[in-house]
């Protein structure tokens, strides 16, 4: 390095931020809890590259703007490229590339998408996705198998409570028809409908005509729909909202084909999902939900937690038809669904419902005494032998105390110490810092608690490797999982 | 879509590629391996953001072109970026930024890095990475644990034979001091003496001189040292080459002290491999290594397969105790070690070290009949539950045999095939397509074995969860590890 140079701030990009220790640990705990879950109903893996040629993002009109919405830049060999903003258009590309793929394929993949939204509090300009799909299957039998893939994963993490709930885009299209809603102001009006939940039916019936005033002063511009149109669609809505409507929905709409084919839709989907074991707890038709994408041209679902609603949608999705179509200029069905796992992670955390690990070291093996220490690097090659998860103080300092506090800050929950007395003796004295933390009252006694002799005690050389398995055993077991 | 858009070609950028899943399968049990390898030792999860700030990555006084050499780029907020070339980096700033992290910290970090290399077989723009580093202790015990680290990770691939190699760079660089080569010229000196193993000790010497030229008939320039210079280097080198020359070599350099420290060293480390119990098969003092990279400061090592020579170094790394220093102005001394997560897994792969999985599902439930519907349905979900993991054939084709050969390609090793007979009879058919695949003497009569009698069984379906288990754990004992 030159020596000149100042000295650079260890800051982060604005959108970005590092996961520390703590965090990671249980991301990976949730990643592997979702690869296990997904493998157990055919999901494959699938990985694709971060960077995509801008075309196979945005198509072939992209425009400079276009692009800085997107990471996306002039690259090596002079190419438009931008990372990748999800995974769809990827796996339509490898799709489209692979003539010879058996389909249907179910595939998930999972890794870091960049948007260049504006970052805020639990909005971040990197952040994971993990994406599960069926392509090459017009069945409503692959629908039924994402909706029970959802349910099966968050019956994972029970105790939680959640409810997935689905409907068919064709409802609304016929409503939307039915109401005489020009088919190049459908997409505003289905924006609105979507404001249901959140905004009640007051608000939407306001937006669809003249306009509103939301809570915050500022004057939203309605739809200006003429009153047939919001007397037929506030009429919908009003018999559906809150409740299953199922019934009296589809008797409404009994003169809308594409409604009528939607609604027969959720009936196979229901007997499917009823056959596949799924409790009627987990799952209900809404038809209220929308869902944003465009893309979607059938079934949609959405995952929420009854515990934390302000979290919104943890795992969503629905039927695609056309999505490969810009590659191979046809049209191969799928159906799919996502999960952020960042918020999924925050809202498991917030109900304590993964188990949290703030080291992998189960043991600190100390260093009381330098001459010993060819019996220190024995004990923690024996202790990792016996596949308990181990380390040695490498730091700098001899004291012990304060090798005991690393011990401690790190959150590893046992401390081997041994000196002379203990070798003449043939044992070890274990320091119980998990229970020592339980027993701190509050941060000011923690130096207190790490010289109390409650917390530790004299184990012999012989037994300690048992010792530490029951230990460690129940600590587990004392875990939220 | 714009349905007047030409078609997009489904194409990946230069030096990109996609992981189809069989090798994503593969990626994902080797990085499940690693984890756990590492978490057994202590070494805790980090991830940091896949883009930095420019001068994070290349010091502030980086140019347009510098930046180009990255995949960098002026981004959101006008600010310049770029994607990370590696993990080292984003970890000083991260420990820069954390004055409160406990010291020593063991972490691991995995991911995908970037770099604007020229793309050629085996070599991407786009590769995954994994790290180990100890970072805040200046102790040799450091350095043993990252050795031991390596060791016991590759022990986790045997039979695979490996060998890990470890020196200091103080050696080399005291040999160079004692040859008399300046300080700006041992760089250049060091990258030839690290050709050593590949050309030989004439071509060294050869290119320490006049310059020779290579196998392809390329002149490569020399380096133009004097006789005593070269004289002294060619001494050391031939006197350690291809054996331990540790004694030999140790003494030869014995009025200089820079050597000495790291002769020193380099018994202070193999006593502590050896009371860690690292078999001394696996680890041995190689005095000629250099590693490329500038910043290593005191040992070094890497790792090579016995059987797969050519496939160079696949986990290697060392000392570097300066690279804190533009972030704080002040040095933290850290040791650490990288896996090239491709290169690795190609090599287990060529040497079947690891247990190859094409499909994730174990059974495919067929559909013969769609009256039967529910039944199929209820079948896939009790599997399920016992944790065999299963998936209904969902795509378009009522046709079994296509069903069956469905299940082939993407490599399902059962079939389950059920109609009225079978019903009625309380049983299902199941075809063991694993069985199949190995009886098949070539793809050519793959479409008659399929139909083959011998390879199907009748069983009751209140025995079918135990015979498929049973059958399974047969056939995981017979996978490769």
């Amino acid at each position: 390095m030159n020596e000149k140079q100042r000295k650079i701030a260890p800051r982060v990009l604005k959108g970005f931020r590092d996961y520390p220790p703590s965090e990671q640990l249980a991301r990976e705990e949730l990643l592997s809890e979702l690869r296990r879950s997904f493998e157990l109903m055919g999901f494959l893996p699938l990985q694709t590259p971060s960077l995509e040629f801008a075309e196979t993002l945005l198509g072939n009109h992209y425009t400079p703007e276009t692009l800085a919405e997107l990471f996306g830049f002039r690259g090596p060999d002079d190419t438009d490229m931008a990372l990748r903003y999800e995974f769809t258009v990827s796996l339509a590309r490898f799709v489209a590339s692979q003539p010879n793929l058996p389909l249907p394929f179910r595939r998930y993949q999972y890794g870091n998408v960049w948007r260049v939204d504006k970052p805020g509090p639990g909005r971040y300009r990197e952040f994971m996705q993990f994406d599960i799909d069926i392509v090459g299957s017009p069945s409503l039998l692959a629908d039924a198998e994402v909706i029970a893939a959802m349910v099966s994963t968050m019956e994972r993490f029970r105790p939680v409570e959640y409810r997935v709930r689905y409907s068919s885009r064709k409802i609304l299209n016929g409503l939307v028809e039915w109401a005489g809603v020009s088919a190049e102001q459908s997409p505003d009006v289905l924006r609105v409908i979507d404001k249901l939940e959140k905004q009640g039916i007051d608000a939407v019936i306001a937006e669809l005509g003249a306009g509103r005033i939301d809570s915050s002063g500022d004057k939203i511009t309605g739809l200006q729909l003429n009153a047939q149109q919001i007397e037929r669609i506030g009429l919908f809505l009003s018999t559906i909202q809150g409740r299953d409507g199922t019934e009296q929905g589809r008797s409404l709409l009994e003169e809308v084909a594409a409604a009528q084919a939607g609604f027969a839709d959720l009936q196979t989907i229901a007997g499917s999902l009823r056959d596949l074991g799924v409790s009627e707890e987990a799952v209900a038709v809404d038809l209220t939900i929308v869902r944003g994408l465009g893309y979607y041209t059938g079934t949609v679902f959405e995952t929420t937690l009854t515990k934390l609603p302000e979290y919104g949608s943890v795992f969503s999705g629905g039927r695609y038809d056309n999505l490969v179509d810009r590659f191979l200029g046809r049209s191969i069905p799928a159906v799919g669904a996502s999960i952020g796992i960042d918020r999924l992670l925050a809202a498991l955390i917030a109900l304590q419902a993964l188990p949290l690990r703030e080291a992998t070291s189960e043991v600190l093996v100390t260093i009381m005494d330098q001459e010993r220490l060819p019996d220190y690097l024995k004990l923690v090659s024996t202790l990792r032998q016996a596949g308990i998860a181990c380390e040695l103080f490498v730091g700098e300092t001899k004291n012990l105390t304060r090798q005991i506090k690393y011990g401690d800050k790190v959150g590893i929950p046992f401390a081997v110490i041994a000196g002379s007395n203990e070798f003449a003796n043939g044992t070890v004295m274990v320091k119980n810092l998990h229970l020592g933390r339980e027993r701190a009252a509050s941060a000011d006694n923690r130096d207190e608690w790490l010289k109390a002799e409650g917390i530790q005690e004299e184990v012999k050389q012989s037994e300690l490797i048992h010792w530490l398995q029951e230990k460690l055993r129940q600590l587990r077991k004392g875990s939220l999982r």
